[in-house]
Order: structure tokens, then sequence, then C-alpha cells
């Protein structure tokens, strides 16, 4: 019989952000359109984990400032279970409160992002860093949902990073149950009030949507994603693309919210980011053509593909090529 | 290959209780019965949290004396799952050791309630003071089965107190999922010995029994709960009450396990409890008719609606309405 | 993004054991053959926890010694989930590297036991020391095919010791959710790496295989596992046997994972392992008839059934009757 307390902090949370500036984005079709109907394309940066970003003094006006000077017009914020369990909930949201605070001042929208990578049937993950369950999942993105339900700047609610058995070394899932959880917590963040756009991945570490082929979705005011890292498939890669996620572009919205390559020279290098500069223009001109979002991944001098190898934001290859190209859009 | 450690702890603290005044409590036929088959029906009193009130003195004979004082011959501990967690199981055990001594000393018959609110399917909960899972949940109920199912002071178990989705802002839960969690843990308290009634609860913060209309619930032995707050409906109340949980008493025992109201005036006055002396007439008028049970919320001066204003359990309004009624009956 | 780091630990870690001077253990048809297809019955004993072990000093060559001297060709290391906890995974594991490595030294192979006792579907176990989850049985068995798998001293993965609802006190699960179970295990053991042999048990504490026989279980390389303690039936066995668990040697290899007797004089008496000698003699004879393996519990001076009762691994009753037999096989 404290129902009561629960309504009054929904309502406190609600009215510090009343004041946005940002236009609420909407489905409509197969695109992202603002309040008043116009069509947005996205093309964006990863932080890191704002617990780390925080943790090394990074997280600041002057990290979003850079960003926005990269091009950015959609910033992503994946936070790793075990740093929202560890900086608690409360210390959580106030990184979280700066961060859109900073995107909104810079007129850039934001991806809540439950960074985890792995099985969530079997609470099974691809190391200790990504360790979640249902359970908390859940939790997250109702806290989510009454604390930035209403905040315009907030646009989507991406529900599980990368979903992957890695070859059932995490136990077996299918897409039945992986739609069910999805639409369980869907249902969790539109009763607690969340406005924006959730996305919704398949398995393969969120690089593959074939099944819904045969078994669309059709829930209103969603979007999908896919994270084509050039190893994924052999060049060339177009009607590859087509066939593995691109399709979807052609009934929903759709945001490829990590892309990006580096060298095999370049620290971290691993499967399935090595590539080059072809890879660039061959994802970019995908997406390009066919009007879908992209995020690159990640706005960070240590995790890798790194953007930048400074603390100075000196571009990396890999960045040198995103800066580039993220600059070249006229909005 | 240990299982005999375990049959010893289960017969010593059977024969604890081997002693008891008070008669076991019976279902028959829409009623409680005592052994003699005299039909029996509760009015009575809810405690708040033993560990809070022991945390603050107040876990005493003495308050058990003034419960009966004011009428009461049934009396309900709600257990928050934080606060067993937090004291500890054993810890808990010696509290709920005294209060059942005491309510037997002093002829009153005690319900066993697990204090959650929410959705036990999700594991999701009004707040954290609510927070549990399915795992504890059964424990719990095995070990209240354990330590108390012969002592007949213990005459119910109420599964648990309030199921809600809150408007699926807790996720989904249908009436089959939510039976199937019934019928398990009433599984492990008959298995592990609890010889007591359950109580089952509907949705709705336990309002709503409407689903047995169409899917009865055919378990020997078993009692519905329903908490009527005064604005769960509006007035005029009566043909309400009997579409929604009063027409359960034409085939089985009835507890309202919560009842109360207090006025807008008074501390802690939150939806849906607030009323006047007219909810109190119609409430205990309709039970009286129906030979329903009833309990009222809360014995403490600082829970809403409270009871009792200080330590000399000065009765507030609602104390004053209710500490009469409940003494007017001849048992 | 950081997949490799995970396969570089598996690599490290299959490097660690690439020199196996033990054959590898192989199921063909309904019995255990070795790399040159030589039919293996093994004959065994049971350590108690190496963690419990290893805290009081004996988990030691000298003790592995003294089970290869009392005639084992096989020995079994009882994990139990709250000491696996406790240590720490990586803890544990340096107890297990060393178990193993001195087996293999002594050529006596290795089982793996998981030992719980309960019911892992509702997650309720015969007391705390067998307490675990799915979620984290499911890791175990990631974990320790992801060590092991290539390591063939380490011949047998026994995925939970004793299944039981314990006449339901501990819940329900039938025999299809349990097969379920079974099978995620296995699939998360083989996916991972695990080049043994899985072993299967069924209800009331590992004793009864009869639900196999109208529901086969036809995986390929598992083997089942039966405890039949002599009180579990009464005398005479055999007929009985037969049919609870022994029809399934007829096509599946077969092990007894736990055996024994103690006099009801013998410290830690109690049922079901109250007998006499004739029981050694039957159950042994029965198994030598069949070709059955079995393993005696336990190797240790405070568990019951001792096999041994000081620090000079004198003989038990028990343990002269079994290190006898165990040690006239000649092989
Ligand atoms: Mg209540
Ligand atoms: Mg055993
Ligand atoms: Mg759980
Ligand atoms: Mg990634
Ligand atoms: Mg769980």
């Amino acid at each position: 019989m404290t129902r009561n307390i629960f309504i009054i902090a929904f309502l406190i949370t609600s009215t510090l952000f009343a004041q946005n500036t940002l236009s609420r984005i909407h489905v409509k079709g197969n695109n992202f359109v603002d309040d008043k109907g116009n069509t947005v394309v996205f093309r964006g940066l990863n932080t890191s984990d704002p617990h780390k970003l925080d943790n090394q003094g990074y997280w600041t006006l002057d990290y979003f400032k850079e960003m926005k000077n990269w091009g950015a017009n959609l910033v992503r914020f994946p936070i790793h279970p075990p740093n929202w369990r560890e900086r608690g909930h409360d210390a959580y949201f106030e990184l979280l409160d700066k961060g859109i605070k900073w995107a909104e001042e810079l007129e850039m929208h934001v991806i809540i992002d439950w960074h985890s990578i792995g099985n969530l049937r079997t609470e099974m993950y691809q190391s200790d860093i990504y360790d979640t369950t249902q359970k908390e999942t859940f939790d997250f993105w109702r806290k989510i949902a009454v604390r930035y339900g209403n905040n315009t700047t907030v646009a989507f609610y991406e529900i599980f990073n990368e979903p992957t058995t890695y070859n059932h070394t995490l136990g077996t899932i299918n897409w039945e149950q992986w739609v069910d959880i999805n639409k369980e917590i869907m249902t969790i963040i539109r009763a607690n009030g969340g406005k924006g756009v959730p996305l919704v991945a398949g398995f393969n570490w969120a690089y593959d949507l074939t099944p819904l082929k045969t078994n669309p979705l059709t829930i209103e005011g969603i979007a999908f994603v896919s994270h084509p890292y050039p190893q994924k498939r052999e060049k060339p890669w177009e009607a590859k693309w087509d066939n593995d996620w691109g399709f979807i572009k052609e009934t929903h919205p759709l945001i490829l919210t990590e892309i990006g390559f580096c060298g095999p020279e370049d620290p971290g290098a691993h499967s399935p980011v090595i590539s080059d500069e072809s890879y660039g223009d061959a994802i970019t001109n995908y997406c390009d053509q066919k009007g879908i979002s992209y995020m690159i991944w990640v706005f960070d001098k240590e995790w890798a593909p790194r953007l930048f190898i400074d603390d100075d934001y000196t571009p990396s290859r890999h960045g040198k090529y995103f800066k580039k190209k993220l600059k070249s859009y006229k909005y």
C-alpha cells in the first residue's frame, strides 16, 4: 500500500526533463521522421561505457563537443551490466543525465544500449563484462523508461546489444523465444512511459535479421539493428547485406548501431573488424543509397577499433576515414 | 547422502510445537470451521512487518494484548522479502516464534503473509521493498511449512500479498501462469507438512477474483483473498463487490486480508484507501451478511492507514471506527 | 567486440593439456571402450569434495596413490556448488588441475561431478550445501568443457549428482523437463569442446531410470548413472535392479557412480545406506556379470559411509570389503 511513492518518483523524474529542445523521433513507414514529418537519417558515434569514460575523466562536455565536431547527429551509450551494478543505479543515472543534457545542447540524439553479448534465455554471456539476468534486464528497461520516457533527446532504446549463442557455447535459444523476450521488454518500456523507438537485434552478434522474412514482427513504432562488421561476410558484400539485413529497410527503419574497421596492424585488431577503407566506402554507400542510419564503433582511444589515438582526439586511420565521411553530410 | 540431517531438523521443529491450544482451522464448503465443525468467521488486524516492529521495540506481548483488546481473533504478519533476507532466516524465525506464541496465548490465529507486490513471473515489483524471486518464494514457503506446518495457531498461508502487473509496468503474466505458480507453491507447502489453509489472491493488487468464474481452481482446503480498499470501485459498492470477488463466497471461504480507510487529511493518505466511515459500514455489513472474514490494515502508528497514533495505542479516526466494530462481535 | 579474448583463453587452456597419457574413453554400443576399441569396465572411488579435502590438507598425491593402491581405475570428484563459489572458480580449477594430473600419473580416469541434490527446475535443494541455479550450472559445465574438454583423463561429466523432488518438498519436475535441462547442458558441453562422456541420472536420488523405457534418450556418446544404495529396495535386489536401472545396460553403458554400505553401528549411518557385506556381494556380482562400472562412496574418514577411519587410511568395515574387492580385479 505504498504505490503512491512510486508514482511521485515518476512525476518528479518526468518534470526534470519537461523542457527538451530536440524533436521526438518517430517511425513512419520505413523511415525515422521528426515532429514535422521530415525524414531523418542518423550518422553517429558510439561512446565507450560512460562508467569507464567517467572513471578516466573523459565523460565531459568536451568529449561530446568533439563528437559533434566529427559530424555525429546521434550518440550511443553502451551500458555494460556489471558497470550498472558496480556504480549503482542512482550514480549511473547521474552520468546518463549529464551525457543526455550535453547531447541535447549539441543537438545530438541518444541511443541507450544495454550492452550485453550472449544468450538472455540461458543467461550465459560471451564474458563476465556482459553478465546479466532477464530480471535485471527487465528492471533496467523499466528504470530507463521511467526516467527518460518523455525525454525527446533519448530517441532509441537498444534492447540487447548482440544476441548470440556463440555456436551454442552459450546454450540454445530459438527465434520465437528471442522475440518473446523482446516483446516482454517492449511492453515494459511502453507501460512505463517510454516514448522512444525500441531497437530490435537478431542473432549472430546482431548481424542476422533473416528470420524476420518468415516471421515478421508487427509492432508499431519499432526499428531494427544490424552490426555488419567487415568480416561477417566476404566481398563483394552488397548482395549478402541485401539478403541478411538490408531487406528490412524496405518495410522498417534500420540503424547499423555498430560498424567500423581497423587494419591488421591496429591495436586490438580482431575478427570480424579487420578491413580497410574499401569497407568504409561500401557500407556508407550502401547506407546512403537506402537511407539507412549508421553509427561508428568506437569513440575511445583504448577500445577497438579506436577512432582516435590520444587525448587530443587525433584520428586513427579508421577515425580519419569516418570523421571525413560524417562531416561530409549536409543535413 | 546427508538426507538424514534434514529429516532430523524437521522432527525437532515439529516437536517444538506439539502442544498447541488453538483449534486447527479447516475448510468446509464455503466456510472455515474449527475441529468441532463450528463455523468460524475471522475479524482481525494486520501487524506491520515483524522485523520493523522489533527494530522499533514494538514486537512485544503488550502489542499483541492490545490487538486482542481491540477485538481481533486473527492477526496477519506481513513479511517483506528484503527484511527476511536482511535479518536472516533463523533470526526472523525467532521473531515469528515469539509472535505466534503470544497470539496463541491470547487465542488469536495467525496468517503468514509473503508481503510482496508485483509480478512473480517476471520478478518485477512495485518497489524494492517487495523484491524477491520465484526461487526465494518457493524456499520461504518450504521453510514456513517445515517450521509451522503442525502449528494450529498458524491457520493461514497467504502465498503472495498483492499480484499485479501495475498496468504492465511490471511486465506480463496471465491467469494460467499465475495459477501455475500458486499450484507449485501449494504443492511445496503440503509436501513439507503445511496443514494450514493456503490463501490465493488475484490480480489488481489482490482485488480481482473474476478469472475464477471461468477457470475455477479446484484444490481441496484452500481459500481466497481480496483487498477491496474503498477507491477500487465507486459507490455504491455492493453490486461491484458481488461481481469482482464476493461471488467466490458462494463456493469457497473468503478473507479480505486488507481493508481500511483514511480521510484525505490523514498522514499517508493515498489512493485507493481514502474514504470515510461509510466505507466501514458498507464493507463490514457486506461481510457480516455473507460470513466473509476480514482484517484491518494496519496496526502501526506510522504506516497508512494507521489504526493508532501514539505509543498509548490511541485510535486514529480509522482506528476508532474499527476498534468499536471489532469489539462489537460476540463469538 | 572482445570475442578474441575468450578464444585466446580457450587456446591457452587447451594447450596446457595437450600431452595426455591416458586413452580417451568412448561409448560403443553398451560399453565404454578405449582408443584401441578395448572394452573398459571401471571400478573406482569417490573422493569427498576437493575443497574440503584441500582445506584439511588431504588433497595430495599421497591421497591419490592410496586410491590407486585400493584398486581404483576411476575417481569421482564431487564438487558442491557453494564450495565452487566460496573458493572461487580460478582457485577451484587449480585444485582440479592438480587432482587430474595426479590421477593421470597414476593411470586413473576422472569423473567431474556437479554434486547437487534436488530439483534444478525449481532451484530447490535438499540442503544449502547443494544450492545452485540453472544459470550457475550451465556456466559450470561451460567452464569445465573449456578447460578439460580435450583432457582424456577427464573421461566423464556427471551433469547433476542426484535429481529428486524429495516427495515434492522441492516442488515439481517431470521427466520431459528433466531431459530438456540435460539436453541443454550436453549441448553446452559439446559446443565448448567437451569430448568426454556425459552421464545422465534419473529421479529418486539418481536411482530410477525407468522413464527411459518409454522415453528413450537417443544422443550419441552418453551414458547413464544409478545410485543403488542397499535400502532403495528390499532383498532380493536383483530383479528390482533389472527393472529399475539394470535394463539400460542392454543398450547403453552404465556406471553406478555411488554405491556403498555401512553397518547401523557405523558413524553417520543413515537410510538408505545401512546394510552389510551381503549387499557388497550382490551389487558387485550383479555389475560384474553385466559389465557395469561402479564407484564406492566415499574415500574420506568423516563422510558416511566412510571407507577409512584414520590418517593411515585404515579401512572401515565397508572399506575392508571394497578394498579387497577392487584389488581382486585383473585388468
Ligand atoms: Mg497493501
Ligand atoms: Mg550421495
Ligand atoms: Mg531468476
Ligand atoms: Mg560490439
Ligand atoms: Mg535464475
